[in-house]
């Protein structure tokens, strides 16, 4: 393929993006294919010879477009967003283009430095304390990782091999291995699968603290965790606080865990990885309070903020806590320098190689400007409030927990088999794809405002669809009765919130 | 910004990308600008209010761009090739264009499945064994992974897990912590950087074993570990071989390594990276021979193959290796099926998240075909062979050790003073990027056909620059003297070929 041809495959991609957002209503949410469908339907080797751009992009919209699921479609309420914009893509392209990996700052000085800068502004805009900053005097600064997975894991490594180091300060004759087996980390039972898969990963046991109703964990549970395993002869090393959890979007108390960890010396991260993008707006920030307690602060800009994944957003307050875990040398990986001011990432993530991200999170926050993203992130919760009015002004549904950022959660009165019963419907439907949850011992629905393109129009087709199914299914007659059975099961308030599926 | 504003902003970054690489031999390899250069020069803050595509692309250009190393230059002959092709581009592009995120089937069907249909086309593409693809009746198959770091940490705690799953079944009041901190992990002193850092993020010895003086591990050299560390009450976990190592591209026997794996329970993980790629001709293969051992084999076809990074393509025998070791469920993850042949991926890698990656993977393969990228390749042998002619008919260099596929390592017979001098003085000319390595106890430098761009004329531009220097700052009347001086370090010949700097 030439450049010439590049050109013309490039921008029928191009417009073939432009056309997919136009036109992004016109197709249900889901597709309607059945598991197998593309194994069976491509050839089962590599084409021998190469084949021509024009057939290959009509396999493209022939075969592997109808199999797609449309996160951007103003019916995709699932999980949460995950982000894309016009911007991004962009920006997204030109990092391909260029094509550089970013293992040292010769590699390509660029790629190091524009994921500085654009760090900085990110975390300015976000109000995080100054020392998170590269800008600042201190040693913190910024770095994107993959996801909010890798970066919980990153942490929790460099929590350990922190840990380890003080022990072993204070006592030279230390069996790290002995040690380290003794390591707690902690969270809510409410942390999204990744929280406790790094534990998995990262060889710490991982305890789930109950979360109080509300959904959040306290400092009391955390200060009762910590003592119940130092009197066991265990270490208390790493919390993931959760700004935002899967399930429900609670909020922990970052001034209530802070403390705790701080007197324990204990490695404090913030996992905020869908509602951290709220803090872009001041009137959210107080949902971050105690946010200088932190060590470690994770946002996916790539969830809510119109990046497009992997772009995890994580802030340290002291860079040599990455660097002392993961430095590994060679000598054709020598740099000219050996300055914190300029990073060398490499060191402060797992992989080798990075690619250069910071392209796309720069495009977008030039594109859209931090009053544009506010704008972005202030409708969205307008359209989640508006669908909340929806569903209570119907009362066969209950709204619950409390709706928070773009999440709505309801349930109906009739009861778990019921609503579940309704969402199976709705999916086999594909016109509106939401997934469940469960919340006091009940299932509920979780609706979210994902796509940006998400109208007050399209908010209403969505409660259309959701109360044209209710209609079908839940006789209103039998309503009354039912309600009563609501009160008998209230002694389940105090289950887990998202309670794991078996 | 709208989708009319896309098509002409994304159209303008297709053209730039296209000139880019017309253009890529007008520019120097690396870019002339000093550490801070772009903190400098960019705003503090982000922008308040949104800015037009147009005034963003020129920063891009202005500012952004003259910062870049030029990865694709004909001279760029560092580390190894990054994959970058026009049929790539275009695959990322469409897979951020749609902008899904794979974690379940239901949540992208095609993202899924054509995945499975790449990664089967790909294994048999470079020959390996039925059992490690997912078209076969058993349990094994393909995923695609960030990175070939990413891939032997997620092999080193899947075969952490089946160890202490095989062990638990011999003696079920076993304690797994107490036992886990007995395993040891082993690959050669010669492996990259990131299969030692995976020892120290998996937690788990790594032991750094002597290569024979080709650079290769031999099985009696592991076997003798085995014994060693046996012995010690220590438990032999996971092998790392390395099918084209970093510094001189060497190849560890797995015909030998592998029996003696198989004989210890221990899984072998095969780390091919680069040099992988060539076995997509047949009349590379019998540098694998004894794959069949391998329990997971790796490459990065975003290394050799022209797939943009991220894209390391990894194999197992047993998907359930992998399930058994990450997978954690939730409630909102629950998808429609079960079924190993339509893989949950999210089991089978550390992150929860992931991208359409085999869209690009998928555009290369079609848009090259196989013939296409194995003439791709072979054309790269030959131009790495080319230029070891030119070196060899130059007295003043030695070139060792033997070449290997696009590697070609060489020194000065004057010695390493003048060697790495030679190598600083092109460095900082910035027209040539070579990196240094360690060989039998001498500086050598790298000299690696990395752009898909390059021809022969290219090398010999490259020639001409090292020669050129070469004559700045070698005394041709001293080279008789100095080649006696050769012979007296001659002893040095057994020491690493590749030295870890310290």
């Amino acid at each position: 393929m030439d450049s010439q041809q590049f050109r013309e495959y490039g921008k029928a991609a191009i417009d073939f993006i432009a056309d997919f957002y136009d036109n992004i209503r016109e197709k249900d949410v889901l597709p309607s294919v059945e598991p197998g469908y593309l194994i069976k339907k491509l050839p089962e080797d590599a084409p021998e010879e190469p084949e021509d751009w024009k057939a290959v992009f009509k396999d493209f919209t022939d075969n592997i477009v109808p199999g797609v699921t449309r996160w951007q479609s103003p019916q995709f309420h699932a999980y949460y967003p995950t982000g894309t914009s016009f911007a991004s893509i962009v920006g997204s392209l030109l990092c391909d283009g260029l094509g550089v990996v970013g293992i040292t700052w010769m590699a390509s000085p660029a790629c190091t430095e524009l994921e500085v800068v654009t760090m900085n502004w990110f975390g300015k805009l976000l109000g995080l304390p100054e020392e998170f900053l590269n800008s600042s005097p201190g040693p913190g600064g910024g770095v994107i990782q993959g996801s909010a997975s890798e970066a919980t894991l990153v942490c929790l490594l460099a929590a350990k091999d922190k840990m380890i180091r003080r022990l072993q300060k204070l006592n030279p004759d230390l069996d790290e291995d002995l040690t380290k087996i003794k390591f707690v980390a902690y969270t809510s039972d409410q942390c999204n699968s990744s929280v406790e898969k790094s534990g998995v990963l990262g060889s710490m046991k991982m305890r789930l603290l109950k979360a109080d109703s509300s959904g959040r964990l306290r400092g009391e549970t955390l200060k009762r965790a910590f003592e119940e395993d130092k009197a066991k002869g265990l270490i208390p090393c790493y919390v993931v606080a959760n700004l935002g959890t899967t399930g429900t979007c609670a909020f922990d108390p970052l001034y209530e865990l802070g403390p705790v960890c701080q007197k324990n010396d204990v490695w404090l991260h913030v996992d905020a990885a869908y509602a951290g993008a709220a803090f872009i707006c001041p009137e959210y920030r107080h949902l971050m309070k105690g946010v200088e307690y932190a060590d470690s602060f994770d946002i996916n800009a790539h969830k809510w903020l119109l990046v497009n994944f992997d772009c995890s957003a994580m802030w340290v307050k002291d860079g040599y806590d990455l660097i002392n875990a993961f430095d590994v040398q060679r000598i054709y990986l020598e740099d000219v320098k050996g300055d914190l001011k300029i990073p060398d990432y490499r060191h402060w993530q797992m992989p080798l190689g990075r690619r250069f991200r910071s392209l796309k999170l720069w495009s977008v926050l030039k594109i859209y400007g931090a009053e544009g993203l506010r704008r972005h992130i202030r409708g969205q919760i307008s359209l989640a409030q508006h669908f909340t009015k929806l569903v209570q002004a119907d009362n066969r549904f209950i709204v619950e927990p409390e709706p928070a950022m773009g999440l709505v959660c309801f349930r109906l009165v009739e009861g778990d088999y019921l609503t579940k019963k309704l969402l199976e419907n709705l999916i086999e439907k594909k016109q509106i794809f939401m997934v469940g949850a469960s919340c006091k011992g009940r299932f509920i629905i979780r609706m979210v405002i994902c796509s940006q393109f998400t109208t007050v129009q399209d908010v209403e087709v969505s409660w259309k669809l959701v109360k044209d199914e209710a209609d079908n299914i839940v006789n209103s007659d039998r309503l009354h009765s039912k309600s009563q059975s609501i009160a008998s099961i209230d002694h389940l308030q105090n289950i887990d919130i998202c309670e794991k599926s078996k």
